[in-house]
């Protein structure tokens, strides 16, 4: 990058200038300074163009001007030409600027410069107005000029007036890859020689079906916080955001809000619930980002209060108008937050928030008897880990890896061998929330694990989790139709991807009798390390097309789920990303003292990151399969020791009303979710009908 | 397997005896004697259990009766007593049993008699009823019983009274998985801050979205023949048939048909026309399910003969009482089989295959201008080339590369340099049938190299061919606002999947740069050929969530397609399965003096296939890519050189008429796209009305 040429330009900015050369802004590429930015303008302004908001949402409106190649100079922002449709944006918001904000930051241009340590600064000046909203549904054009920058943004504001639906619950199966939806179904579901029917998942036929994008602002990939940020607010925004676009600033509670879905439900229908269900800890991103502003997801301490107390942020984006959502019911994990007291604790200055909880009203409970116990109408509390619960397999098939686990909500190192699964949790938050209050319910449950056991490559408990999440969706499909006669809306999907599919069977019989390696067919010396390192005899149990005939998992017709894991015929599957590791294709056996309850396919090698610099995995020693895999090269980032998230859409399943389910039945990016939500419930007035245009208009000002 | 108890049950077929043991037939598993037979019956029946039929579909029945374990004693089938819903079966369809047929056939009960060559042989006794119909919608419940052995079948049968489009057209991205979909759209598509919007796949916006179950009844994994014959016939089969359940007797041309859609089009709407295209041979399996009836797909010089020529097959399948199809317009490669009198023909009996065509009243068009000149009424043959049709990217961007393949369609070892595109044969396939049928037509359009090029892992041709598919998409939807006002029904689909996903990007200037190897790092002799073998320095050029930004591709806004694919950030994809290969995500340039047009990761090791006595391939080593790329091991058979399908379902998209595209939005088996199909024309005429249930209800009888 011209480095010269962008300090000229700031210095100048009070004045038109010369274009900027188009091709040394890096936001192609994978390092980059501000994604915000349009591409080659050192002026942004979030929210960013493309964005769609709720009537009436409130969100921050953040700009900045940044100076490349000097951290210390900080531009001039003070003749900020800033207007909507042509009105100044203090007038048209009837609001002022916080005073301005200085700070500086760095980035890499792209890998040689990262390999030889050195960053680019660039000084920071920001503008914010906080906490503004639309009022009226249509379209708005902002333009913002400062010396030689300017940058547009279209604005589209969508309201609906009709609710649809007493009931909303959004179902997401963290992770869970639409092809992980299909291997789910071929080891669960019977068949009429080969014909699934009326057997598909409860989710697949559970009435519309869409696709969702998942990426952000910032890459096409996406973490979770990202992604579910996107569902809740209607905004799309960066890699562990919650709640907010991100600034370059490095404070994580002061960039810019927006209000979510259960903050407007909370101030437009006062008589409805909130409640939120996780087999994570109650801070992951996933359910967190029904009520959280941060733009780390790790800040869970923080998050644990903001459910519950107002925003406390920092800068100029201190405050915020909007009452905290305060859920009528939340159950999950992640006690770790709330305990005080004990060595496992780390809650927010070490207070008990398990108390300041109970101050406001919430009953607590801690284990599935205490949960299947609970019969009141105050809100509901329910911690039943220190941090993630087990996962469905372990639980329930295994459950003596519960005893392993120290993982008692107390922080106390105890065990938690009395958890409750996604059905008894949501079915418990549903019948709490239908007692508490006359106008209706938000529920958010998410099938945690799924994502949670994909990353270290335990397929087997990826899948069992699904169908869990599959069950409940079973159940509140018969809730709804024994109370709410269809009048529940329903969705199902995820918040990405991870990619992984199966390409035939396996004969664990056959290949567990094979040897190791090749090496009693092949005496060393006589081949190359690459031929001996092949593994032909064990290849030989995979099946594909026609061979690959039909696994021998079995259901129980009871709980609806495979309950043999240890069968003959297992599905030969695998991801297109890993470190070095390897696959027997079985369920994963713990080594010897290991936590039996995730595989741990690699681990840091510490004398290779030595030598090279960086964080290197290598497959981990102390989880070598038995009997041994078939061995896979990494092809990630040398200092992976799990798998990642990838590309593709994943499914969106809706059912209910009528009127509402077929919003569902397209492509879209994943902040259309939230106004498929909030068309459900009737959420922001709209001056005018409708829901605005089916699809924004891209032009070609974006990202690519 | 207890193989006495079979030849005594066998034997004493006349009278009833003690069950069989269920544990001993292997239907669950890899391989497998025959999947027409329930779990442990020796006495079959196809059509199956749960198949479903329109209202005077012609088929064929055909009853096994199996002597396991002594293939030269053939049981007794003199006795048995078959039924309809009451009625025997030879008086419900008004037609005699053909003679009794017997034959032997052996198979593997396991991997382990495979390895030590021991099969078991079976003795058959077979008897079947020719060409048969069913002219009345509803439910029919077949029983049959032959001594102690006895099989039921539950048929459906299903009608539509009401046409709802004009024209019909079926796009298949053969192997085109939903991940590609999604990968395609990331390279090609621009996005507003990460917001596709109104930019999403022309397919992808079609209309509805559904979901399609591959498999058919051998196994999880389909190959293309399997698939698209359930499209054509709405009855599942097995791997390599076409419009044919499988017998288990050797030949190919005797097993039990079933009409395709196009031979009823042909039989109920006389003023239609039926068009075929592929960028393939038009004897591949997804042109030739149009019409052919044939076990075995690689049967292409009698598939070219089975278009125009009344059915001509062996034993009691020797004839078949429906005309053939003969196809108004038939565009793609396989000039091989036409030809003759060159090296490179291989048509049946030698014979001119143009010259029969010519006969029949066809204009033969083979090369591209001749194609885009042809405004004729005659039926067309268009065949551009000997094998299949070269790729989107080989015809459009590198068109030097056709200099190489000696295809001319006349099989003379000349070069085919003017090959048209899949929107070129598409448009003036449907042009042409504008002018000849005042009564509408049916096109089926594939873009073949989708799966051709996923196979040797040729991301960038595959993604390609998916865009091109996408503007054929796009000028048929075109056409149609002009010509037919949304009465044309399209359905965009695949056959099946491949497991291919993207996980992050790579910067490939700096991958390019890194050494082939860390040897430069790790000296030989101080660390292991495990850690020596990480390829660390080239996967420091990969950058995942957010640090995998955008890929730099860059769109032609006039073709629609990315024409820049050297460029610095690529994709960071991979399939979940291959053989021995390495990666370097870039266009792949082969090795000096191999053909360029598709990739070969892997070939034959003839050394380690003595040692074996199986096939076992290895990295090409004529095939090492430039720059080196990263090291995967394999986890297929040892014998695969090329990724296989893989199980995921795959993506339905309908637009057209109203009342008739929502049909296509739920979770379905491949087997119900023919009934959409059938529901658009109206096919079939019910004499009672509606389409049957929703789902067939599946018991616990299939094959799980």
């Amino acid at each position: 990058m011209n480095v010269k040429l962008f300090v000229t330009a700031v210095a100048l900015a009070g004045a038109a200038q010369a274009a900027i050369n188009p091709a040394s802004v890096p936001e192609i590429g994978q390092l980059n300074r501000y994604r915000a930015a349009p591409r080659d303008s050192l002026l942004s302004v979030v929210p960013v163009d493309a964005a769609e908001f709720l009537v009436g949402q409130h969100f921050d409106i953040s700009v900045e001007l940044h100076n490349v190649g000097n951290g210390t100079v900080y531009p001039d922002l003070s003749k900020l030409d800033a207007k909507i449709n042509g009105q100044s944006l203090t007038s048209f918001f009837g609001k002022q600027y916080t005073p301005k904000e200085n700070w500086n930051f760095t980035y890499f241009e792209n890998n040689a410069a990262r390999d030889i340590k050195k960053p680019t600064p660039v000084g920071v000046t920001r503008l914010s107005l906080r906490s503004v909203k639309i009022n009226k549904a249509g379209s708005y054009k902002l333009t913002l000029k400062a010396g030689n920058q300017k940058v547009e943004a279209n604005w589209i504001v969508r309201g609906f007036s009709q609710r649809k639906a007493q009931n909303l619950v959004l179902f997401i199966g963290d992770g869970m890859a639409p092809s992980m939806i299909s291997a789910a179904r071929y080891i669960s579901r019977k068949t009429a020689f080969g014909k699934f029917g009326d057997n598909f998942l409860e989710m697949e036929k559970l009435g519309t079906i869409g696709k969702v994008a998942t990426n952000g602002i910032d890459a096409i990939l996406t973490d979770s916080a990202n992604s579910a940020s996107s569902y809740h607010t209607g905004h799309k925004t960066w890699v562990n955001a919650m709640g907010v676009y991100s600034d370059t600033s490095a404070g994580t509670l002061d960039d810019p809000k927006v209000e979510t879905l259960a903050e407007i439900i909370r101030r437009e229908r006062p008589g409805m619930c909130i409640g939120i269900v996780s087999t994570a800890e109650v801070q992951d991103a996933t359910p967190a980002a029904v009520f959280a502003h941060t733009r780390r997801r790790s800040d869970k301490a923080i998050i644990t209060d903001q459910a519950i107390n107002p925003f406390n942020g920092t800068g100029s984006g201190k405050t915020w108008d909007v009452k905290p959502v305060v859920p009528d019911v939340l159950l999950g994990g992640g006690g770790e937050f709330f305990c005080a007291g004990q060595a496992g604790c780390a809650s927010l200055n070490k207070e008990d928030y398990y108390a300041k909880y109970q101050a406001k009203g919430y009953q607590i409970v801690k284990n599935k008897d205490e949960l299947k116990n609970y019969k009141g109408t105050k809100p509901l509390l329910g911690i039943f880990t220190k941090n993630n619960l087990d996962t469905w397999l372990d639980r329930n098939v295994y459950p003596d890896n519960l005893l392993i686990s120290k993982s008692s909500p107390n922080g106390d190192g105890t065990t938690a061998t009395k958890q409750p699964g996604l059905e008894e949790m949501t079915m418990t938050a549903i019948k709490t929330m239908d007692k508490r209050c006359k106008d209706g319910w938000f529920l958010m449950a998410e099938g945690a694990a799924v994502d949670k056991s994909m990353h270290p490559l335990d397929f087997d408990r990826g899948l069992s989790e699904l169908l869990e999440l599959d069950r409940t969706v079973k159940a509140v499909k018969d809730h709804d139709a024994k109370n709410y006669k269809g009048k529940t809306a329903i969705i199902v999907t995820a918040d990405h991807a991870q990619g992984y599919d199966v390409f035939g069977s396996v004969d664990t019989q056959y290949f567990n009798a094979q040897p190791n390696n090749d090496d009693n067919k092949l005496p060393e010396g006589q081949f190359s390390e690459s031929q001996r390192s092949l593994q032909v005899q064990k290849r030989l149990a995979i099946g594909n097309y026609g061979d690959a005939g039909w696994p021998s998992l079995v259901v129980d017709d009871k709980t609806g789920l495979p309950i043999k894991w240890e069968e003959r015929f297992k599905l030969a599957g695998g991801k297109i990303d890993g470190p070095q590791h390897t696959e027997n294709f079985q369920l994963h056996v713990p080594a010897p003292g290991s936590n039996p309850l995730s595989r741990s396919p690699a681990v840091t090698d510490a004398a290779l990151t030595a030598v090279f610099g960086t964080a290197v995995a290598v497959q981990n020693p102390n989880a070598t399969l038995e009997p041994h895999g078939i061995d896979y090269n990494p092809n990630l980032l040398p200092g992976d020791t799990q798998s990642v998230h990838t590309l593709q859409a994943v499914d969106l399943y809706c059912g209910g009303p009528d009127n509402w389910k077929w919003a569902c039945a397209k492509p879209m990016d994943n902040t259309e979710v939230f106004f498929i939500m909030a068309d459900a419930l009737g959420l922001g007035k709209a001056a005018t009908s409708g829901t605005g245009s089916k699809y924004v208009k891209v032009k070609a000002s974006g990202s690519l």
